[in-house]
């Protein structure tokens, strides 16, 4: 672990610039670069042995504690943090305690549904469960939830940013509750799965807005309206991710192809074609009752035809598109300087056009 | 759930008068009455899934959401909380919101527990996952953790109350992760025995009597005392429970006899008397290396008749009597009315002397 501390202290002495109007990938790294090493100080305060399991799950170091570089993804929430900071008139880097506490809350709900799920791998690695065991994952899971709590309280921000935090890990909670429970139903409506996801993936970016906001001292008004673009964000984000989970490209997302069909997820696209009400609605009903009809490559490309053919992939985009410009609109109403926006609006547009 | 809906709004508009200086039951039973409302409040703003494994996990329903009167356990850390504020000089009831977020962490932890060590029964009932499955006892579990932290921030006692909080969460999780490591470890010494014991259970209850000491505004000197006697406590509390898991009468604890043997558990009491180097010890080490020689009834009674000749009851009996001294020194050094303090003593006194 001493690789790791030197880390830290070599990466705090130089605080990353932030980029030029680049683009959302180079926002996207400075998130991460801004983020990383406030969560490698906060992950170090915990009890070695749930630093190992999180410190493994956050790609920093190998099952036995040796660096690797496998990263902990994306980093779109903590730029979400970021630069509604940024957007709320901030100067560059504020908010990165809120970042971490955001990516210490989602990542403690990954470590968690991969035990529910039983997902052997994340991000191209085997999951922490299989590498720590079940008590292991569960306890750093909570031991990291407790750590993003403890994130915020120390940002100074009060009692509003503390209960943007715990609201959003409520509403997240719930949604994998609903997640799991579409799984067990034969019917599941368009509205449910809105809801679902709302709760499963648009609370907590929309949390990270409102947080960045208030990391920026933003009023209320403002707090609220960008805390709206990140929600509406989330749900595109989150149908964006149900079209990759039929239709990915398994080199691009690192997940097999069809891999939401093999898992007979109820995500959008499948609710939508269900919905449809035509002959590949039936057969799609059919194929999702059998068992264990989805586990051959023919049978999973036939089931996302299907799906296609049904108009579950334009449904899903269609909605993906509209959750888009609402929240583009969210963010035109507030009427800030267009400059200190527009990184946010380009990570919008790529999140919504992203193919992994 | 109508049912549990009246009972909350019954019983806030009858605020429990607390009891004379009736004893440390009536003070127990006094707690549960004033935290019970708050907890039952608290729970039903839960996700409805969440809140259904919450409330069965608390005792106040069966798996199927209808009244039963199971009762969440004997409100030690409730109790502490609201005598450490009324120590602190505070009015009657000071204290219920943290009383309950107390109570809420600790059974989030239970939750997990139960997961982790496939104990199939809590409070003699089927344990949540046997009722609800791990995925909705994990769930539930995470729900109770975030909830814990909502309720402490209402209370608007700022960062240092949740900070005590977040900082007792990260001391258990740490304590488990040592707990679980001792079963897996040929020898484990005492002082990591006791170092353990004051992870898992004396930071929660130390955590108990500050936050009760900051809800009465007490000031730095007195919360930090208040905080040593609930640490003291905590681990004389551990002690005896360590004492029931093995020398403990079924019929009062609810648990099998000799249940932290027939678990292999490395308790105080088990690694003093393998510390002790007489010829019980090697004979209690070869029986706990032997596989499956502790599962009958005859050989877990010559477990105990080993480590009570090893002295390791006694040895566990003379730690719990010294660190309630240490308890009852740390309140006593806070030169507080006696009036005041004696139900926090009386306490002390009865749950050392415990027999369930």
């Amino acid at each position: 672990m001493t690789t790791a501390d030197t880390t830290v202290t070599e990466r705090r002495n130089t605080v990353p610039a932030p980029p030029g109007d680049a683009g959302a990938p180079r926002w996207l790294r400075h998130a991460t670069d801004v983020t990383d090493p406030v969560l490698r100080e906060a992950v170090l305060s915990l009890h070695p042995r749930a630093r190992a399991v999180a410190g493994y799950h956050l790609g920093w170091w190998d099952e036995r504690g040796r660096p690797v570089a496998a990263g902990w993804g994306k980093a779109v929430r903590p730029a979400l943090v970021l630069l509604s900071a940024r957007a709320a008139g901030a100067a560059p880097g504020t908010g990165a305690g809120c970042a971490a506490a955001v990516q210490l809350a989602h990542d403690s709900s990954l470590l968690h549904d991969d035990i529910i799920d039983r997902d052997e791998t994340r991000r191209n690695r085997p999951a922490a469960w299989r590498a720590f065991g079940v008590a292991g994952a569960l306890l750093a899971g909570d031991a990291m939830l407790a750590l993003a709590a403890s994130l915020i309280q120390r940002e100074d921000l009060g009692a509003p940013a503390t209960a943007a935090l715990n609201e959003a890990v409520q509403q997240f909670i719930g949604g994998q509750f609903e997640d799991m429970a579409f799984e067990e139903r034969a019917e599941v409506s368009l509205a449910e799965c809105s809801t679902m996801a709302a709760r499963k993936t648009g609370a907590l970016m929309g949390a990270a807005c409102r947080l960045g906001a208030l990391a920026g001292r933003a009023d209320g008004e403002r707090a609220a309206g960008l805390e709206a673009f990140g929600r509406s964000l989330g749900l595109a984000f989150q149908h964006v991710d149900d079209l990759l989970g039929i239709w990915g490209d398994p080199e691009r997302t690192g997940k097999p192809a069809g891999a939401d069909l093999h898992a007979r997820k109820k995500s959008l696209p499948v609710v939508a074609a269900l919905d449809s009400g035509g002959p590949e609605a039936a057969r799609l009903a059919e194929l999702y009752a059998r068992d264990p009809s989805l586990d051959d490559p023919g049978t999973l490309r036939h089931a996302a035809a299907l799906v296609e053919r049904a108009g579950g992939r334009e449904r899903t985009a269609g909605l993906a598109g509209r959750h888009l410009r609402e929240a583009l609109d969210h963010l035109g109403a507030l009427e800030l300087p267009p400059s200190r926006t527009r990184p946010l609006r380009d990570l919008a547009h790529w999140l919504t056009a992203r193919d992994h």
